[in-house]
């Protein structure tokens, strides 16, 4: 995860408060509520002394939570931890029910889709960084959505279901999406028909434009804040130099209860014959969006904060980059060791334990085999099944010369160095 | 917690398979029948589908568990993630019911006590490194407590629990611990008292050979094995230059079931008067041991892995330098942020934003205030209070002459340096 942590530091502070988020498994309430159909995943905890808790479903509840309870009304972090859903894994998909999520927040009063455009700069800083392949970064708006709906002629009371059934249409097709809306959801046929010729619509900021002319929208004020909204970001994410990797798409909508704004949601994209297809195997690796009210839900005087974050699908992540990492059959070091310590006679053992302590109080990367006496070739056999570059040999002959003997595993070649001149010569090798 | 993966990352290999350790929450029998009288402390979760899962205790049985299931039997690994112990939590002194564990374990066969002595210089390493304050390993083995035991009169079947409660000599005084011996353990007062003469020992090298001699153990095959290591455990110790602060303390038991060698346990002293006085307020900060039998138990065939590892406290390490920090009253940055965009005139939220995109793309950790227009003023108080080195101002003059005003924020000298030498420069400044 240093990519990721390294990303996380550029311009974030470290994950603050880290207590305030862990004091213990969470009461149960806490998570009521707040995540829409998506709550039957929640995992609960047996009550174990007339305590009701439940396990943590994303990071950004808790978040919520904490600024509630610590009166913050201004701040910008990260966080990398883990979160609980009772699903069904699938874990070549990277799909678990215990898994990473890093997330990234900026809390507090801003003007307009400035810190909208910061988390859309982020995603495309981080999945660039990862060299995952070509990715996309649709992006729509809960108030424009409402609109749609509303103009559609749903009632304000079967938004919230809507938006759900909407969000499915990566997984299933507009017919199944349809007979869901009508046959559970209850809209009539005619909405869902006037719905999908909407949803079907994705663009750039033409589409918006357009958009904005719509007669049917032009009447309701959310979508109108919505789509000039939408303009803004545009204009922003130009100036950040990453709009060609971004979609407008009215069919995103995020199952999530708490989003109030902009949702984004970030998918790995193939280029076949000219058209684009989304990896869906592997689904969204990155998701977010404005939460303006769920602050205020946690504040027993309803103070509302702002806020808009970005979800980084750890896991997903993994499982695309270990692929890509058994198909190009690259050996890869899972240590980073720079010496070992070895010594070609029997009873070194004290010589050995003496050599490494210096080496490990010098901060260099030091290991030595378990053995009181083990044979020089499997020493040296190991430096190179574990690619350590180094190797520090001492025995009787180094010991009455007072030197080591430095090998240099790839190319053989063994030069005896000074004792007091090792750690100089061990730091040259290993900068250049 | 950079400190404390800085140690790790020296001489062991990043937390590998990650995934093995966490597919989901781990089924309820996996920690039966490992931590003794702690037990009661699992968090169970609801049963939510025919699934009886548990929250993990510790990271030590999920260790052995992914060690047996994927046929490892050689790795030395460090791993930092979170356990859950329903037990009353005290905030102040760092002991929560979530909280986090850095472990380092040598798994596989190896000559007596080298891995084991690798673990205290470990412990030596981290608690050096953090400037805690003066601190004591204190080291003893299960076999030597077995050998006691025996030696004292305490039947085989009773010696777990004997253990348990010499464990608790650091929490209760001598006399509860021999009422507990007596009254709910069923020892004899007389198999207690002469316990009691051994827990009280305490000291080096010249203990080991002491307890050599001692004519009850000498006929004790275990106590004597236990005491054999312990000598060669020294003398390791004293190659790594860490002696001086371990101590051979008897009393040391160690709750846990599943210890079956060394062990050991790092606390804070005091020197008050000649008398050094253990800090009781925050107890151990590091603790484990050698556990032979862990690996077997989650093995179909009973293969034996020998571990050895160590547990470091970091909410308990981190309540300690919270409260150096606050004594010190030195002001801490909380972010890293080396510059911040800014701008003078109105209307420069384009030219801020296109400056801060070019500062991010070559890594420069930069910030900017989430205002159209903000105050020049406001922007440079936010570089004092947050400490950041650098401004980079744009303005009407500074976008007509190429320039960019780039302001050291302690001296407040401004220069205005040319836009394609503006990168080269913030790295010079950052650097000197």
């Amino acid at each position: 995860m240093s990519g990721l942590r390294r990303a996380a530091a550029r311009a974030w502070g470290p994950p603050r408060a880290l207590r305030a988020f862990s004091a213990r498994p969470r009461d149960r309430e806490t998570l009521t509520g707040k995540y829409g159909e998506d709550s039957k995943l929640i995992y609960d905890l047996k009550d174990q002394g007339g305590e009701l808790l439940s396990l943590r479903y994303d990071l950004t509840v808790p978040f919520a939570r904490y600024l509630a309870m610590n009166k913050i009304t201004n701040i910008k972090r990260y966080h990398i931890a883990k979160v609980y859903r009772r699903d069904n894994p699938v874990m070549t998909r990277g799909r678990y029910r215990e898994f990473y999520q890093c997330d990234f927040d900026i809390a507090g009063q801003c003007d307009p889709m400035i810190p909208d455009a910061e988390c859309l700069k982020i995603i495309h800083e981080i999945l660039s960084a990862l060299q995952l392949g070509n990715f996309l970064i649709k992006v729509n708006d809960r108030r424009i959505l409402s609109g749609v709906f509303a103009a559609c002629g749903v009632p304000e009371s079967k938004l919230q279901a809507a938006c759900s059934t909407v969000d499915k249409l990566n997984k299933m097709t507009w017919e199944d999406v349809k007979n869901e809306m009508v046959g559970e959801k209850g809209l009539t046929p005619e909405a869902a028909d006037l719905i999908g010729e909407y949803v079907k619509l994705h663009g750039g900021l033409d589409l918006v434009e357009q958009l904005l002319q719509d007669p049917r929208l032009s009447h309701n004020k959310l979508a109108g804040e919505g789509l000039r909204d939408m303009k803004l970001l545009f204009e922003y994410l130009m100036l950040f130099g990453i709009v060609d990797k971004i979609s407008f798409d009215l069919s995103l909508a995020r199952g999530l209860n708490y989003y109030t704004g902009v949702i984004y949601e970030a998918v790995l994209i193939q280029q076949q014959n000219d058209r684009v297809e989304e990896l869906v195997d592997v689904g969204s690796v990155a998701g977010g969006g404005r939460y303006d009210g769920l602050v205020g839900m946690f504040d027993s005087k309803r103070q509302k904060v702002p806020c808009v974050g970005v979800s980084i699908g750890i896991e997903r992540i993994f499982s695309i980059v270990n692929c890509k990492v058994k198909a190009s059959k690259e050996k890869i070091r899972t240590t980073e060791t720079q010496v070992l310590v070895a010594a070609p006679q029997k009873h070194f053992l004290a010589a050995r334990l003496k050599l490494i302590s210096e080496l490990w109080d010098a901060g260099i990367k030091a290991e030595m085999l378990y053995r009181e006496n083990p044979k020089l070739l499997k020493q040296l056999h190991y430096c190179e099944d574990t690619g350590i570059p180094l190797a520090a040999i001492i025995g009787e002959q180094e010991l009455k010369d007072g030197v080591v003997k430095l090998r240099d595993v790839a190319t053989r070649q063994e030069v005896d160095i000074p004792r007091q001149k090792l750690l100089e010569e061990i730091r040259r090798r290993l900068e250049s």
